[in-house]
């Protein structure tokens, strides 16, 4: 080796030794920070247990708005500002009843309407039941569906590692399940829970009559896995068992609500900016804290470790609590509408709405130049368990985000009991460890922070 | 490149690819066969609720044995059989009681006895407190401990990133903090709980009077975390407040208990041993489902799914269920001694005792070598989210143990939740989750397999 190359070399490295130093430290500052001096759980405490359940045009909706708006303004960011969106709203009314009946057995059953489902009749619907693995059944069952409730009972596979890979295997049972059936004259629709767990809590969650004429509406309710087992198990012995089912839940008008918004502005490329956030709303039957509850106040966290810390970013950063991305996702595309209006220029993304669970990782959308650069920060993380650097989808919100060149992740949390909890009444702030909450929030504040000091390849 | 070369190189890569797949193929079969064929959380659920606690020397311990000696009998090994072993034997008699007095102020406090300490008189104990941070700080207090009970507040400290060294870093107050405090004239000592939520659990563990003289035994219980901070804020208004204490906790002779074990010949090399275990003892307040039900019913898992996928280990494989880690580590002992007896020669043991959460790794004892060689199947286990493969502690059970070259690795789950159960009257079955106790044996087996395949570096 040459004298000069071996300079050159040692004063390269001696530059890289430096930077990753001060990222280890600042890192290190971070998780600290979040572990011993967060707001994050208190805040979650809050918006769980004195706002509880939010669901998108409801009363606490509007207080989790006012409420998260008012903590963000206690930070001492630059600007807090809210957003207008325009939400639908549904009502689940009465609480809902469901029991098999043969021969002279009535057996109760826990069901909850899915969320944009038409009512029952006042008296309720009785019919018999046919039971299917998948929409694509439907087809050879034919005219057999006319005049039935079709029950859609695959299971989520158990042998999946990612519970998110077993969601996505069944969810179209739940989200197109009525839809395809009514095509068919079925007169209601039973989805089995999305929920791995063998328990008696119905899981409820958005579904869609897509573009069928609202006559052919069908109510669409979801059973609880224990119940699922139960209705397959009686069928087989009693085929022509009836099932009853009676819900009061109503479309009504949109309402007005709002995106909240809280920024720093860049010191170096306020032009460019850097979003963290998570949604507000969450479903009618729980606090949502893990759903997601959990993704708002770490993204509330992200800005106050900064404050904490005296970080004083070079891009802009805002944090974005989206509302209505559980039925609609109005929020995430009013917020790139405006982007694009306003002609700003988004570098990256993250968004939190995987659960409050201990972090493994983030997934990315990004081109490989910018995945591979990202990836070459693994062993900052490393000290603090976090290894897994995939690509796959980051966030429903900010899923409609363009811009010319733009990073998204999400983090992934452990996902082993996410479904234990997702979208049922046992979503709750007593499901949340508040240390894996903090771990979490200071996964994300730094991967912010080093997005903020590397910028992106444009 | 030479041709020669070129081929060479080529089919040593066909080799290694051959074996990769081969490997690749079986540990896919492990995690599928624990996430929807295992009998390990049903084996749980009858330990935690059928049997309940076990700690050594009850009659729970025993039915303990019976029950997991007769479902290794299922399980169609080469043998199962018992281990006889003396082992401590310690009753906590009736529930303790514990209250703060001052002015004419009564505040009940929740405490439990530690493992091993000695009862306070009938009537109990009353005294002054005083707080300390440290076993050191009792030095420069000197003749003001006498006749006072000494409080040890020192809390887990929040910013490690493991919780295991939370705990190492403040565990000496529990287990040597009554046999320091007597020599300075103490009457008795509270402990903080090893907690790092706050919450009202009182967490008992093992404590030792070292060699002081029995006359200078003094009485020794854990205190919640609420009550640690609230005797804390008390004491700084209240210096001259009293405490009171009653136990009625009693040492007896010590009792007859077993290992229990189960094998499965080597197919090749039977007179090499490959350890897999637990400990089937518990504390006496809960079940413990997490300490250590969890790591007894993944050791049985392992065999099971050899047996279920009709794998026959070269090596022999042996489960451990060892009697008295938490109070004497007895069963571990004996089990060393009697394979040094029996002139055995182990090469591998894997523990698991640090709670059934979702897998992250293992730590190892091992020369780099084999270390090395470890770390190089790594990638066999990200598609399952394991990534961490460190040096360290492998287990309590397996540490007595000694052979010419022998590796020795404890499981590494997520720890953040760990000591929200951790000997408290919370660690039961409900605490569990399925899935995450099934990837944790899949995790274990996954090991157990690759290193009878590959062997270790002697």
């Amino acid at each position: 080796m040459k004298k000069t190359t071996f300079l050159a070399v040692l004063f390269f490295n001696g530059i890289t030794l430096f930077a990753q130093t001060t990222e280890e430290q600042t890192i290190k500052a971070i998780y600290k920070s979040s572990l011993t001096n967060s707001k994050c759980y208190s805040w979650l405490d809050y918006l769980s247990n004195k706002v509880g359940a939010r669901l998108s045009g409801s009363a606490n909706a509007e207080k989790a708005v006012l409420y998260t708006k008012a903590q963000l303004e206690t930070l001492g960011l630059d600007s807090v500002y809210l957003q207008e969106v325009m939400v639908p709203k549904w009502v689940r009314g009465e609480k809902e009843t469901a029991y098999i009946l043969y021969n002279k057995t009535k057996i109760n059953v826990p069901v909850c309407a899915l969320g944009g489902s038409v009512a029952t009749s006042k008296n309720g619907l009785t019919a018999e039941v046919i039971e299917v693995y998948s929409i694509k059944e439907l087809e050879a069952l034919g005219a057999k569906i006319k005049g039935k409730i079709v029950f859609f009972n695959r299971p989520m596979a158990d042998e999946q590692i990612e519970t998110f890979n077993a969601y996505s295997g069944c969810v179209d049972q739940r989200y197109a399940g009525a839809k395809e059936a009514s095509k068919f004259g079925a007169v209601g629709t039973i989805v089995r829970s999305m929920n791995l767990r063998l328990d008696d809590f119905p899981h409820t969650g958005a579904q869609s009559y897509g573009d069928i004429p609202k006559s052919q509406y069908i109510p669409t309710a979801a059973i609880s896995t224990n119940g699922a087992e139960l209705l397959s198990k009686t069928l087989k012995s009693n085929p022509t068992l009836k099932f009853y089912l009676k819900m009061s839940c109503q479309q009504m008008d949109d309402a007005l609500s709002y995106n909240v918004i809280g920024e720093i502005k860049g010191s170096e490329r306020p032009e460019n900016i850097m979003v963290v956030g998570g949604h507000l709303d969450s479903w009618d039957l729980a606090d949502g804290s893990h759903d997601d509850g959990a993704g708002v106040v770490q993204s509330m966290e992200v800005v106050n470790i900064f404050k904490n810390l005296g970080y004083k970013p070079k891009n802009t950063i805002r944090v974005v609590l989206f509302m209505n991305e559980e039925n609609g996702g109005k929020g995430g595309k009013k917020y790139e509408e405006l982007s694009k209006k306003n002609k700003e220029n988004h570098i990256f993304a993250l968004e939190s709405d995987s659960g409050g669970f201990s972090p493994r990782g983030f997934s990315f959308e990004a081109d490989d130049a910018n995945f591979n650069k990202i990836v070459s920060w693994k062993n900052l993380f490393e000290p603090y368990l976090i290894h897994s650097f995939v690509k796959g989808h980051s966030g429903s919100d900010i899923e409609p985000l363009t811009s010319k060149s733009i990073v998204k992740a999400g983090l992934k949390p452990d996902s082993q009991r996410y479904f234990d909890y997702h979208h049922a009444l046992n979503d709750k702030f007593d499901a949340i460890n508040k240390r894996e909450l903090e771990l979490g929030a200071a996964t994300m504040a730094s991967l912010m922070y080093l997005m903020d000091q590397n910028g992106i390849i444009e």
